[in-house]
């Protein structure tokens, strides 16, 4: 098969790789769907996060059960299913407290930009569906094997609750997700914080009712203003920078809760300034499992459409294209079919 | 009237002081009935914040109303009080959010190691009893103005449910304190953190089931021992200090929650080993004034008896020897009689 090998910042090869294996009786191998390039993938890009080896990449997916393990009891091959980035047995203590994503038994995928994938633990993190959905679901169903499912654990990781005001700092795909999450969630104001039009357009199709262009301190000045002095009730950190970081943590009311779910480079928060602000704080790579059977539901539902993130579509075989165009910012999201 | 006032790191003199009087309209002066010493005032006693000027101390408090200013309802000269060692309007939006410790209007009493105490914001800050309790509850009810209120909101912010497992680390009169509100709040398994044998036993009698003498790398791997390897529900964190907040973070489960009440001094929390966790962060200054009405009603049924965390009482002219047997660890709390 092939699909997309990273051998340095800036290089990524669409090659010719081994076929994926069952290894574990407790893997499936499935065939690729739809897969996708994620704002965190554009760390190795960059350069920020070092390239050591060549490697594969991806790990967004949804596609048709090809074979499983010996283990693996309720999936057979044909289905189509979706899946975490965070592969979970869904049985231990972790995942019965809802956070599979710290399954004991966790794998991250990272070889999803390919024609075929196994995947660890596929009983407990695949979730199969009824029939094979309409085509021009599969982006929206792609969307919650990570952003929206990630956007959805900033909204609950931040307390989103009916009539409250949340702020969404970020409008990446997670971000533009987390302004769903919060409509869906019942906030009565959301603010997103952009400053791109495409994505400010986007952010209020998906529900957001103010957007603020400002950034850093002025942005926190412009939020304080917009919601009588004091801060947000809950807002969502999309973004994984210090910067970011910051403006969450000021823009929240005191009692207010910031939900953050950029993976964090080089941030600390100082533990005096949080103790003073009363801010709860959350964060982590999210719980996608647990979320599955209602967003799947949502999405089949017509209730949301996170697939809109995706602005460019191309063939799996011109991966390196859809890198290159989220780093220039030319494209949100690329959808990569093979 | 006479009153504590420090001049230098262990130099706390019992002195004559103007009394206090009516400043603002909202201002009430009342009567001091007991008072105490903090591990918060050990601070500036043992050098480590800076004393500049000489000036007066303590901020925890029950007394008598004395004289109320034109603006403050409700209250009448002889009614017995309770109130927090912040002052809140209890009417700004940060109050009716229920974090009275961030009012608007906060004021942080610092005077009332002293024979009378000026009250700021009087109406919102001061909860009147119907009649003047029996002076055996003396001290339980001094001990919400603040430590028992702290324990609480520890409690409340490290979300312990009936059922659950909580840690308390630090064996201070907040960290007892702790140990009740987890007991109130049904936690199942109460394990407290300590290696002082007069601390422990006070912690069993408020309903610790366990206790764990490690500390450190130790404590945690210990912890993670009694709670099928990934770690406690909640853990309140009352001490303050870099190694307690990082001992509470690594006990609290994937999903746990953390509430931190010890003053933050030199700690940093590091954004990707929060990430990583799941662990939810909220701490600060307690909302004591939320809890006030509740708490009264626990100590005047006799359910909690927070007052024994008092293992000194002194008469408030050997306000220094309180300090000098808390600082020495031969007291864990000093009550001190005008």
């Amino acid at each position: 098969m092939r699909g997309a090998v990273i051998h340095a910042p800036g290089d990524v090869r669409f090659e010719s790789l081994d076929d994926p294996k069952i290894l574990k009786p407790t893997d499936a191998v499935i065939r690729t769907a739809v897969t996708c390039v994620c704002g965190s993938d554009l760390w190795p890009w960059r350069g920020l996060d070092e390239t050591t080896d060549p490697h594969p990449m991806g790990h967004e997916y949804v596609g048709f059960v090809e074979e499983v393990g010996s283990e693996v009891a309720g999936l057979r091959p044909g289905q189509f299913v979706v899946g975490s980035f965070a592969t979970s047995d869904n049985t231990c203590a972790n995942c019965r407290n809802g956070f599979q994503s710290n399954c004991l038994h966790r794998e991250f995928m990272g070889t999803c930009q390919a024609e075929y994938i196994r995947i660890p633990n596929a009983q407990g993190t695949l979730v199969a569906l009824d029939e094979t959905p309409d085509e021009a679901l599969w982006p929206s169903l792609l969307a919650l094997s990570d952003v929206m499912g990630t956007g959805w654990w900033a909204a609950d990781a931040a307390e989103v609750r009916p009539g409250s005001t949340a702020v969404v700092v970020g409008d990446g795909a997670v971000g533009l997700s987390g302004v769903i999450a919060a409509k869906e969630m019942g906030a009565e104001r959301i603010i997103a914080m952009s400053r791109h039009e495409s994505r400010q357009k986007l952010a209020l199709a998906f529900g957001a009712t103010d957007i603020v262009t400002e950034r850093g301190e002025e942005g926190v000045a412009r939020i304080k203003e917009m919601t009588g002095g004091i801060g947000a009730d809950s807002v969502l950190e999309c973004v994984g920078t210090s910067q970011a970081m910051s403006q969450a943590l000021y823009s929240a009311r005191p009692g207010g809760n910031v939900g953050f779910v950029g993976v964090p480079h080089d941030v600390a928060v100082d533990g005096e300034e949080l103790f003073y602000s009363h801010v709860g704080l959350r964060g982590g790579p999210a719980p996608v499992r647990r979320y599955l059977p209602d967003l799947i539901d949502r999405v089949l539902t017509g209730r949301i459409d996170p697939g809109k993130v995706f602005d460019l579509t191309l063939p799996l075989a011109q991966v390196a294209e859809g890198y290159e165009a989220m780093d220039e910012r030319r494209a949100i999201k690329a959808l990569l079919k093979p």
